[in-house]
């Protein structure tokens, strides 16, 4: 399946949200949670998981989607609290005023709070037999928790006034970016019922592929092309790829990723489809 | 069971906790995680579940202590942020610093994710069958996110600086503090395999005069006995059931909701036992 056929998907994944959000109590809050949600970004994890599933079975099915969307629910709450004054004080994501700018502070801890919480409900409720949806919580609340994304962001925050090893470095990458790529890539193996240990593999290089992607973005793209504040990773002397190999040595390290990417991905499928394409959109940093 | 007995289980909430926090991937992170959760507290939202699954079956078992034990990390989590400075901003709870007091926002704000996220890493490992388990995530959730826990925070907070009539100020209540009351009822019924219709009323029953307690309490008690910053609601003029109805007429409507909860379990069960003693213990406001 071709990248754009599974873009089509994604107004899905919206729905879904949409429908969940039906239930919400609160107006303000929904609102909240709504106003970061359909700002859209990229959509990349929910497009990856979204791709391999059809470059593995040859088609798109609710159960991948709705996956998909507690998936980006997840990582939009993610943004939401990093953005906050007392985290990564950020005024404004996907090109738009940052929630707590557009709202108030309590209002984006509680938005966040709840997006994270809901995306549990939705995968609840998503038509998957019982032991593998099972199997889904618990892998996508370790990847989320204090094992995975949060401890990342904890470190992540620990380590913004000191000078990282890169050891340190990617360990942090692969708990605060990796872990959400990883889940993108196994959930679709495990919900097209295929070995998932190349699936984890894959989404382990693209994860420091599009950690190494953003580091490089962050000195070289326009605050229009990102829709988020530039040059902060230099102006906090935060560790980076590039601060530690220097911008060319950056670009080599993600290729050397993206190389492996590519290699693990034919060892899966012998489609050069959606998945592919992904990988090579993540490639271009120019 | 007595409640003395049911008491006795709690150090396996403890233990199932600390055996989650092993997997931390942030040394400062499981630090404020444990510091909120170990501070202890009532534990009234494990130990109903305890006494009403003890008195149902006549015994305690691992699975309704893990059920415990997620219940009692969300719990926890909504106390961390709800201290937080941008929501009541409280410096103290459960007698000693609250979490960003102790430690500071960026952590608190993470602990708080965290202990939410694991609590459904706890439940999906849990020693339960996937069909009730897939139910339990979702009631959980459901019970916690914006349809419930979180909502009721957010008018709660917007409610701060007018007058709420009694019917807004019941449902604010319904959502922030007697859904999970409610949800632990509901578990134990539902794994002592009963009907879970009566054990919904009487979780609905104590969550109300619970709330009701704590608004009493929050004019008649001390520092000391409370843990926690007193008269914060007439401060922050608040509506509280004791500004709607005095304190004597908040004492009464106590009372019309014990008697109503003592009703619903005995219509549950002829055990006069540990539910009955919790019961009694939220009627004593003095």
């Amino acid at each position: 399946m071709k990248l754009d056929e599974v873009q089509t998907h994604l107004s899905k994944v919206e729905a879904i949200f949409l429908d969940q959000m039906k239930n919400t109590a609160s107006f303000r809050l929904k609102e909240s949670m709504e106003y970061s949600f359909l700002a859209g970004g990229k959509r990349i994890r929910p497009l990856l998981l979204l791709s391999l599933y059809a470059d593995l079975t040859g088609k798109i099915e609710d159960k991948a989607i709705t996956v998909a969307t507690a998936l980006e629910m997840i990582h939009t709450y993610s943004l939401i609290h990093d953005d906050l004054p007392a985290m990564d004080n950020d005024d404004y994501r996907r090109g738009q005023y940052s929630n707590h700018k557009q709202f108030d502070e309590a209002t984006a801890i509680l938005a966040g709070d709840a997006l994270l919480t809901d995306a549990f409900v939705v995968l609840a409720k998503s038509p998957i037999d019982s032991a593998l949806k099972i199997r889904l919580v618990e892998e996508l609340a370790s990847t989320a928790g204090s094992n995975g994304m949060v401890a990342g962001q904890m470190e992540d925050m620990l380590g913004e006034e000191k000078h990282l090893s890169l050891q340190e470095l990617q360990k942090i990458h692969r708990e605060k970016t990796g872990r959400l790529f990883v889940f993108a890539c196994q959930a679709a193996a495990q919900l097209a019922d295929k070995d998932d240990y190349l699936a984890q593999k894959l989404g382990e290089h693209l994860g420091i592929a599009f950690q190494i992607r953003d580091d490089i973005l962050d000195v070289t793209a326009s605050f229009e092309s990102l829709g988020k504040t530039i040059g902060k990773d230099a102006a906090t002397e935060k560790s980076t790829y590039v601060q530690c190999f220097g911008l060319e040595g950056a670009k080599e390290k993600l290729k050397e990723q993206i190389q492996e990417a590519k290699e693990t991905l034919a060892q899966l499928t012998n489609e050069r489809g959606a998945t592919w394409e992904i990988i090579e959109r993540i490639e271009k940093v120019n």
